[in-house]
């Protein structure tokens, strides 16, 4: 049997393309004992392949060239040389840019997932990284109280979405940012946001901050970044004494020059603490996180939607589209 | 009896000078029930006041135009109206650029200190505010570990002399950066640091960084900022995964344009947590920390420096000075 792949060829410099990605097909070999083969049904596009795809020095080796493409994958076991797994269990993995993975049960993350209540690509959504990673950086860096503002960037994305819908559950006035009308109406209408903000609409700092300023009547106490640049700079000048950010993503700059932080003595006017974190560096909080936003999706209280691909031909243009911001919710290519 | 002040007449645009401020002779009234006098024996000159000269937003009221220069003293009881204090007692508080002040007791803080083992100038400076502040950023915002690596800038000053011999005796490795040959060998010979780096020496950021590198073999894990600007810039290029930095001063940009952070990605990158505090946020630590202080200077285990400027009309020169890096150690007044 042969298998499809996705492959890394070339680096790029600023904007990736789709000349940076090759379909090959190559076969597939035979289990060896402790082995499984998963089919992948749903691979996982995230703004952090885009730092892998560089090999300028981050928390994460870069991926190498000529290899899978790395990523997050939901599938279903179709053959099996290993105790731990059964035929027809399925499975969420790092199964990479490919239909099928072997994974060495024991040597690489594999785990079983239940999809009685929630749905097998919700795993790689708000039952998954992108929803831990908003828990984390929600409960564990901004600590909302009651009554306080939080603000999130890229609220309509697969994180955003999530950490504005906990803030609320935990009693605090939630506010997106997302970019156009359509994107900022889907914050508020369907996912429950108190307010959301057009970066697209207002292009500048102050006539951001000017925005943000009525959106959040009381200023902004804790503010959850996934973007960068100027609408970092914008929600700084509108956070209160005491504030909080959570850095999880800059992906304004990502594929261009570094943004400076135009007026960083805010943080020290304003006595702000802003952490970076990595949510792959606190597996020991999974579990807690997971626990919380499985019961929320399958009671229907924490609302998500999917962008879907279709076939692992189309997974370098839904990527690139995700680094363009077309997507809605999570980013998925569905495989199979 | 008359009191000579110095009041603020003007508020600077840039660099502040001389004409900012006037000495002026008024009669000092009659005590009341409730008050006392204290004769100001040294006054204290700290960065901070240099914000208080602006009425743009910050996190203390700007200082009132035509009044009397706000700042620390420390002094002797002369006249007493309150049972609470004894003429010829030594206290601390807020007395203002001024020879004498009179104190609503209760109303505002007047402390007596004790100036057997503790000479009555260092209750302004490592027994003091600079004390605590370099105690709290170090303890409760850096954390360090023993054989980490902390860094300050400002090293030579009343803040950063106390936070490197604070962090050895907590087991880190200790290394400055002041400005100019001078500083550095009385920031390694005097205070016992393990290196200092002289920026002035390294005018560019990448130059600051390689010589940080040589500096601080294992990386920087803690970094205290009194600067800001390019001095950020470059530490922030070594510090290691999970570094802190407290953010106490910007004294780089308090007299122009906000210099921007060049590269906040690295924050994200490295997992940093930065924190911005003020220490007179924290009172309920005070007592800790001056215990600590004290029992150190008492011992001789924790040296300091004082640069000493002559008489109340002396105080405006020796503020500018202080903001141009001129002073070793703690800037004081010597009032009587």
């Amino acid at each position: 049997m042969n298998n499809r792949q996705i492959i890394l060829v070339s680096r790029p410099t600023g904007e990736p393309t789709a000349a940076n990605f090759a379909l090959v097909e190559r076969p597939l070999p035979a289990l060896t004992d402790g082995q499984v083969l998963v089919r992948n049904h749903y691979l996982s596009l995230d703004p952090y392949m885009r730092g892998r795809m560089s090999d300028a020095k981050s928390y994460a080796a870069p991926q190498p060239l000529d290899a899978v493409m790395l990523g997050g994958t939901v599938g279903e076991i179709v053959e099996s040389r290993s105790p731990a797994f059964a035929v027809g269990e399925h499975v969420v993995g790092m199964g990479g840019w490919q239909e099928h993975t072997i994974v060495d049960v024991g040597r690489a993350p594999l785990q079983q997932v239940d999809t009685r209540v929630v749905p097998l690509s919700a795993y790689l959504g708000p039952v998954g990284m992108p929803g831990v990673t908003a828990w984390y950086g929600l409960d564990r860096i901004i600590g909302p109280k009651s009554g306080q503002t939080v603000v999130v960037s890229a609220a309509a994305g697969a994180v955003g979405s999530v950490v504005g819908q906990l803030a609320k559950q935990r009693g605090a006035r939630a506010v997106g940012i997302a970019g156009g009308p359509d994107k900022c109406r889907h914050v508020v209408d369907d996912l429950g946001f108190d307010a959301c903000v057009d970066y697209k609409a207002h292009r500048d700092v102050r006539a951001l901050a000017a925005a943000l300023k009525q959106a959040c009547p009381a200023g902004i106490d804790g503010y959850f970044e996934n973007v960068g640049g100027v609408v970092l700079d914008a929600v700084m000048l509108r956070m209160n004494a005491f504030g909080r950010i959570a850095l999880c993503g800059m992906i304004a700059s990502y594929s261009g020059a570094p943004t400076p932080m135009a007026m960083p003595q805010l943080l020290l006017v304003n006595r702000l603490r802003l952490e970076g974190f990595i949510v792959s560096e606190h597996l020991d909080l999974w579990p807690t996180a997971l626990r919380e936003l499985g019961a929320l999706v399958a009671a229907g209280t924490l609302t998500y939607r999917e962008t879907i691909a279709s076939g692992l031909a189309a997974a370098p243009e839904a990527f690139l589209g995700l680094l363009q911001g077309k997507n809605l919710g999570k980013q998925l290519v569905k495989l199979s």
